[in-house]
């Protein structure tokens, strides 16, 4: 339950805007990069004091300023005064059980998304990425849990190939917002897989797990979907391009990521769907068998008890019983027995009860 | 049910805007507490009764009535026609089962929200908050069930750190409603803990209370869910800023908590799909087990069964059974029953059924 | 199902505004009273014939007619001449099959609401209540099958007390409508009783008839929920003033009404809800009860299955059977099987089975 | 099936306005009746080619052609043309598996709607109703299975009584569809019937065929939805008065059929409900009485298996058994059982088990 | 799981607008057919090389290109060149697990459709088509798994017969998406056939794997449903003719194609609320018939029970029993066994349990 809410009480009775970092510590230092470049030039330095980035602030130059790490609020409070950043924008990039939203103050855009990472076990760990957008600057802050999926960004920053060199910062923002996205269908297909293996296991064996492990992968889409849907909101409100910031060529790359937004959402919703009929499956076919199981030992009850009621008889001491002094009584009764058994096999036979 | 419909019935037929005070009565006399502040001075009284503070209307400081107890309709009477409250909205203060809502009566807001307690027990205790604002003006009514959350909103008050003394009547509105809003977070950490609790009880060891228990939190939701969720409404009607007794720089705060109220949502509308998920590995676990013995059960009664039956065929008194003269026949029929006990036990093994 | 469809069918082809009355048939006379009121005077009549209130219809001051009893179309046919209705409003005056609904036909509004009758037994008794408003009339139609929830608003016409002898026609219609939607809560407090009494009763001791009664209040909410559901529409409709026959000191009073109405709706669907979760408990408890029975039964069956089998093998007819030969193979036998039937129980009690 | 996609695929491939017949195929001829009228005049004929009511286009009067039998493509191909229908109008009157629907082609209205049928046994047949109207023309055209519900209305024109001869083509089309939906309240009262036998047969005696019937119901409720619910927006539209073919009086009497039509749905909401709480109640007392059943039988069973183990205990042959030489041991023993027998009985009385 | 995200997460890092097909591989060769037509003439050539088509840009005539195969994406890179096409668009025909969506590129409209195969099996396989409609031209490309549906517009093409031939590239648009559209039906009939067939071996024979096949259709109705509902929004937009590259002559078309897929629409909520009907009585008349053969078994049991407890006395061994001296003892008990046992046969029959 801690991933539904986050130890936000102890925030409690504080003023807002207070900066105290909610979420999972990570015991590595905070890490800032910072990459400034334009058409023709790229410098890629990572600094030690959040300091150093502020000369960045003038030039004309396109820089993008990655924080990872928030627990040491002081850096925080610092470049948000540099940047200019109201307290609740800094107050927001700490507490990291945000919903994705976007923010227009007027001069720089705030968005809140969540990364996702697949790491060992069933468990999907979500992670807050922040990120300030204004015409010359992109600031993202990490929560430093598990590295992030910029990597691509940053190769293609560096080659200097595509159309991300030429354009502006607002694009910048796109193609990290369009990383995280495209990092939602990996997760996603970790999911088809062990959807698809859960499946296989339901026809050819369930077991007690695989109930267990359907309902492991439900709460995983509960917690997936708490993180996706309101993206769509916000990308959609990104892409109307009704902030100045976010310029025409760059909306129509946005509404690209709206696209695949939906798509996720889609499979998501398909994979609920799917997930609810495979556990009536499993449901039906567990009571099924257990069915069938009874069934079996109690046909081979009912075919004992009339025989046994017949054994007993003969095992009755009556003085006077006729069949008892019978040479062949013993061997007609056993015969008898067998013959009643038969008929009863072929009777549950007929009747598909076998 | 009294949680369902307090006894309004009681009020039927009378005229509207009769003050007659409905919900539970508090034993405590009432109490009324002024704070009366401007940046550089604030004055903190405790008052006996209601006409003192009458003379703070004039002033243009930023006074905060709070009244603790409504079981004295004549006081609230009395205030509201020095204050011009309109009759409703006197007798809407009183009748504490109204819904979070706001009311726009041009001089004034009027705004209805509902503080959660989280007293011993499963039951969560639902307080009706009352608030009046007016430019200059707070007036807060509570039942004065449980001691209230305002507590730091004083602390702050007094020391005069932070935003608060330099801002207007609003801005406290605002901290009262963020107040409450946060203590909705506590509440629901503690009942996220109650699932995580029984989530482990599921795991380890399911029983009969624990279902008792998953249906006492889900009912618990849907009363925790009938508070919160006009207050999504509420909140987004004063944040758009449509009332000129909300200034600007207080709208950006109440957004701020317009996004707890969607987080606090977000998390009971997760906690009621966990709490089904919950009741359904529930019951089927229960269902399992309960299979479980009953197969093994009947196991145990197939494989004696036939058992049963082949001594029942030697326990016959036929005269002539040949069997039973044999030196070692006893053993022979003993060392058989045996075998076939074994061979239904592997059977079963090999079949999983055991 | 006489209350899903009543017996519209005997209408068809018929030409629309013929006026029929479709309803449960009362009795009881038809009964008019008239009361015409200003601020200082009141008279308060009961009339024979409907032509004896129509000399009212110029007067200046507020005349309610209220009509009791619809079976005779006759005196809606002349009224309705009279005050210059529409034949279809006259034809859903009778049909008291009727949605609730508001009709603006420029010089009158047409309100049709649900008024609710507790009868004995579990049936809530729906009578249809039509109100025609004009500047200075209320008429109101009702079915008359069970005496009328307007008492009080008659005692505070005759006592003068409170606004309502000093405001307009509308502000009359108001109060009616507010006496409906009050006694709507009565009803529901009924109901939480019934449905607090079920919780007790499936907590201590559920049985068959639980079932049916749950089961039974299920289906009085749904008859309830489409009673009330389209009042919200009604009553936010005549709110928001667009008519001018309601003027807006009538229409804040209104606003309360809704309220009330939102209140109410929401009780039904926390009361539904409720029910759905009794229900779940009902099963789950019940199929729990039935299934600790078979588990007890046959864990009693079980161990002496195998115990019938041991006395079976020294009831066989062996001729050399050492065993019963001994003199004390009797009692070696019994404290075996006695000591087999301890470590089953122990076996049982340690499985947490019994 | 074939009610759900009729032969559609027949057409596949073709230009769109091919007119092909999609449909049953009624054996009987296509009959066409011409009703022209004015307040003063009525004829009415018989016509053989449908070339006959052409004359009529130009009469000032208005003018009712009644088509029956849809399986001659070219007699509305003629009439089409001579009217100036669309091509794909032409081809949606031959398409008899249109949903209600409204099209406003500027000179005349296409309205699409579906008659019922209650014909013998559970299923309701449908069929497809469509009118064009123009200032002085109705053309209805049926296909012609089951007859029409549309007599009345020929008895009101013959007959001259009522509003309908004085009034316009449009006055007359709400006739029509007024007599269309007034037929489903028969329709719902047949099913409301059998809802109510099915309740009855429910509580007094459920059999297996009561399910079948239940679930036959509930199919036949998602057919009439299908056909009913497009009808509200159908008649929303026409009622809302834009086109000028609908004059305002008689928008007037379309909101009248407007609320017919949500009272019907309603009805078929109601009644979707009850279904399932009925449902819910077969399955849960079906399986209620079978484990009764199962109860009863297993505690015979747990009676008599430690009765057996005594009688077996003194059918073993040991030498030394005391009680056997025992002149009242017989005796006794018979006494020991049966009290034990008594005290199970007893027993499970007081468990509430019997 | 393939079906629900295709390997798209091999595109992860890669910039956007970067050319890669995603999809399934078909082995044939890409194939390019090109018919350009106008009312007097028509021209169609199948090409080598897509460079062969572009003189055909500058023709006044409507060209209608067919691309079937995208695993060659520098066909379609040539192509986009050429004809001016956002790379954001080339990329998503690539992209063959887009949703329906239509794109206004103000020079022209990119719109993507599903074209549905109903191939041997149960499955439905899915082929993405974009066309690309500017006012003289429509590309259409094809994933080219398993032919098209276009092979009846393609007939009338050449034919010359009805309109298709005088009207424009939007028109021959219409054509192509109506194609589409009306496969859809002759889809949505395989499935109706299965349903029919299923319930039809609901009802006669159920067995184990009506359950599987229930799931699986119910599965594709998920999927198809996934490709057809976003349709309804695609042409609801195109039909809206805010685009000036659809005529009103063709708007009115499309409004009838919008129709169909309300029609496919309803008739997939159908199939999927009669699936879950059927899955609803599979499981209760399993259960039912599970619970008969139980009831059946455990009668018999209890019919022995007794009788072989009797058959256990008369075994007993005690030297006074007076029975077992009697001349007819044996025969007396016998009788007296076969007369409890049809009494309790009798029992069981009244009870209605047998």
């Amino acid at each position: 339950m801690a991933r539904l809410i986050k130890e936000r009480a102890r925030k409690r009775g504080l003023s807002p805007g207070t900066l105290v970092h909610i979420g999972e510590k990570s015991g590595k230092e905070v890490n800032i990069t910072v990459i400034d470049y334009d058409e023709a030039h790229l410098q890629e330095i990572e600094i030690k004091t959040i300091e150093e980035c502020f000369p960045f602030k003038e030039k004309p130059t396109v820089t993008w300023i990655n924080i990872e790490g928030l627990h040491q609020a002081e850096i925080i409070q610092h470049l948000g005064d540099c940047f200019g950043l109201h307290p609740l924008v800094m107050e927001d990039i700490l507490n990291t059980d945000q919903r994705p939203k976007v923010e227009d103050h007027k001069d720089y855009l705030y968005i809140v998304l969540k990364m996702l990472h697949n790491v060992e076990g069933p468990e999907i760990v979500t992670e807050q990425i922040s990120l300030i957008l204004n015409p010359s600057f992109v600031i993202s802050f990490q929560e430093g849990i598990e590295g992030d999926v910029f990597t691509p960004v940053r190769e293609r920053l560096r080659s200097g190939k595509g159309r991300i060199r030429g354009m502006g910062a607002d694009y910048l923002a796109y193609t990290l917002i369009d990383a995280i996205v495209d990092n939602y269908f990996a997760i996603l297909e970790g999911i088809g897989e062990r959807i698809e293996d859960l499946e296989e296991e339901l026809v050819s064996h369930p077991k007690k797990e695989t109930l267990h492990r359907i309902h492991e992968l439900k709460r995983e889409m509960i917690f997936l979907r708490k993180a996706v849907w309101p993206l769509r909101e916000v990308i959609s409100t990104l892409q109307r391009g009704e902030s100045p910031l976010i310029k025409n060529t760059t909306a129509i790359y946005l509404r690209d990521v709206y696209d695949h937004t939906i798509q996720v959402i889609d499979a998501i919703e398909t994979s609920r769907d799917m997930l609810s009929g495979m556990l009536d499956i499993y449901l039906s076919s567990i009571s099924n068998r257990m069915n069938e199981i009874m069934k079996f030992l109690t046909i081979i009850g009912t075919i004992f008890i009339p025989l046994t009621f017949i054994v007993g008889i003969y095992g009755m001491n009556f003085d006077f019983m006729p069949e008892l002094k019978w040479r062949y009584g013993y061997f007609a009764v056993m015969t008898f027995m067998f013959a009643i058994g038969i008929i009863m096999l072929f009777y549950f036979k007929k009747k598909k009860w076998l």
